[in-house]
């Protein structure tokens, strides 16, 4: 019956192997409404704290989901790469920030090309980086809005936040580029063993911020965009005064990286890998048809194994080969061979990357292929 | 001049950024002839052995490089998966070896299909999965050709090699299913720390199949086909007697993998990636535009760090996250923001599966693009 009407709204057979246990494997999956929840959810918080949210697409790479959150009331977009910031053009974001230095001619030309066409702006972290920019900017008669990106402790290349003002002042006069804030990315709040710890990381990047900031603003410089947000922080946005905006990412899927910290339960995950069991090569162990081609190697901090299974808290997937998974229960391991499990992978940025496609499901049935536009637009 | 010459023959300007390093970072490139030498010494030295070599397509995943293994004399090639064979058959090879369990109604139909098209063979290491083979093939009127997968030290799924009768006997009478041989597939050889333990892995491989084999045939079983062959045990072919096949397929591009032991040297890697330098933090450190989205955080058993830099062996790629790379240096660092460098990676398979293109490059000019056809095709 279900089939029926969804052939008549012109879905395919192959579309109607409907259910989550009847997707081919692996298979990656997104149920839809745990992320349109999320989405909402964050947008909200950033509201009632007066913070803008720019999230970071790197999580998704796909217009489909940067539409969703630019529904939900986002500002606009964080793209890591000038390559997935064309393809977030191309599916009609018209906000985009690049939260990487763009060095090199051939990055230049295609940045102010994408300028040309939405609103677009970047980052500076060094004077090379910075004379780059306004060479072919001040070329091209424009001017491109630049955060001065902090180092938030990672050594990644971020400006030491007291070297910030020698920084500004080295590129004040450059022509083509407009200093209009700050952006810092706190990694090292990765590193948290709980929940007390995010928070001491999320004030330290809010003071780091504010008081650059506040120095900055003493010599004159513009400080309208104080962009701060790594998806731990982004959580926790009462710690975040002063701030104008955070871009966490993460938080429309959520993962195992978020499980191990308490920043998110199973019932926020929204992207799941559906596997099968393949062999069983004795009584604990099964083997399923997912590996670091699908997950990658990527571990967790603190959870042992490579992602959680979602009706089986205590098989751990112990091992990863390139398109096996290895899965050990203490007891005696109830699957079989055929039996399909549900995996919260341990880092879901990676894994969109990887799928060949993604399933929207709604309570368990598919509802839409989406495409990851941005697959492998490192470039 | 040359770039001219190459417009007349239909390449594009963007094409035509020509030399390793014009092309936009990151860049994953091969050398053809150190591939094309790769592919033929292997061949030359498998047809010296007696050996069929049937290289696995995993680390290439492209039709280009299957048809150049093909047509320096391997037998077929191997897949992990159908949908990778698929994508082979479309791409004109017609001897497919499918290592993996093909397990569910769904990958049973779509390997009849692949089975009217192209010789497609596959492994059985359970009495269910072969059952779901013969049922499907047997009602299609068909029979495949299998190999048993004997347990090669993983615990993965294989058949224990003292279970192997047993096994094969409970399975003889299946219709649509014939077995013709014994597979293996010695991943512990890559715990290996120098040569010789490379070297009595290898004997090891072989001698298990040999005997297993040799118990099977005293009870009628055809073993006409002894499959062995990790990456590094292909490369002792003098230690393989009694086998018939070896399915290395590492050996075309090489890595850090088997730098590591001393089963390839920096002169005989073809994939390299491309990178720029895109921040540097302080006077030791280094940051490139490359990260775990284009390298994957595959380590190496060994070698420390992700990756071997092209002329500064001294350099430690310390660290990546998904798009920076952090190299850092004993002595002042003489790299600069816009130098590019090239990069040995850690493991080759995981990075083509990831590149959008890979760009095939001779004596450091750009010759064609690779498209990875059957990338992500882990279904």
């Amino acid at each position: 019956m279900w089939a029926r009407e969804q052939c008549e709204r012109g879905r395919t057979m192959e579309e109607l192997k409907n259910t989550i246990w009847d997707l081919p494997t692996p298979a990656v999956t997104v149920d839809l409404d745990i992320a349109e929840r999320n989405v909402k959810k964050m947008a909200q918080e950033a509201v009632q704290h007066g913070l803008a949210h720019r999230p970071h697409i790197k999580t998704h790479r796909s217009g489909y989901f940067a539409q969703m959150q630019i529904k939900a009331g986002c500002t606009g977009i964080t793209a890591a790469k000038l390559g997935e910031a064309e393809v977030m053009a191309d599916d009609g974001i018209n906000d985009i920030f690049i939260a990487y230095p763009i060095i090199g001619e051939d990055k230049l030309e295609r940045l102010v090309k994408l300028h040309r066409r939405v609103k677009v702006s970047t980052i500076v972290n060094s004077v090379e980086g910075a004379r780059g920019l306004s060479r072919a900017f001040d070329a091209a008669g424009r001017t491109i809005q630049v955060l001065i990106e902090i180092d938030g402790g990672l050594n990644r290349g971020g400006v030491k936040p007291e070297a910030a003002f020698k920084f500004a002042e080295a590129i004040r006069d450059l022509p083509g580029i407009a200093i209009v804030g700050l952006m810092y990315y706190g990694g090292l709040i990765y590193n948290s063993h709980n929940i007390d710890e995010v928070e001491e990381y999320t004030r330290r990047e809010r003071d780091c911020l504010v008081q650059t900031a506040s120095q900055l603003r003493d010599h004159g410089f513009c400080m309208d965009v104080l962009s701060a947000g790594s998806s731990y922080s982004g959580k926790r946005p009462e710690f975040l005064e002063g701030i104008t905006e955070i871009r966490s990412g993460h938080y429309i899927f959520n993962d195992c990286g978020q499980l191990d910290i308490h920043l998110a339960e199973p019932e926020d995950c929204a992207l799941t890998v559906i596997t099968t069991v393949v062999s069983k090569p004795d009584t604990h162990v099964v083997i399923c048809d997912v590996g670091t081609k699908s997950l990658t190697s990527d571990a967790c901090h603190y959870r042992k194994g490579y992602g959680y299974v979602i009706g089986h808290p205590d098989m751990e997937i112990y091992a990863l080969n390139e398109e096996h998974a290895f899965l050990r229960c203490e007891e005696e391991n109830p699957l079989q061979i055929g039996d399909k499990i549900q995996i919260i992978p341990n880092h879901a940025c990676v894994v969109t990357n990887l799928a060949e496609k993604v399933y929207g499901m709604r309570n368990g049935v598919f509802e839409r292929v989406i495409t990851v536009d941005a697959k492998g637009k490192s470039v």
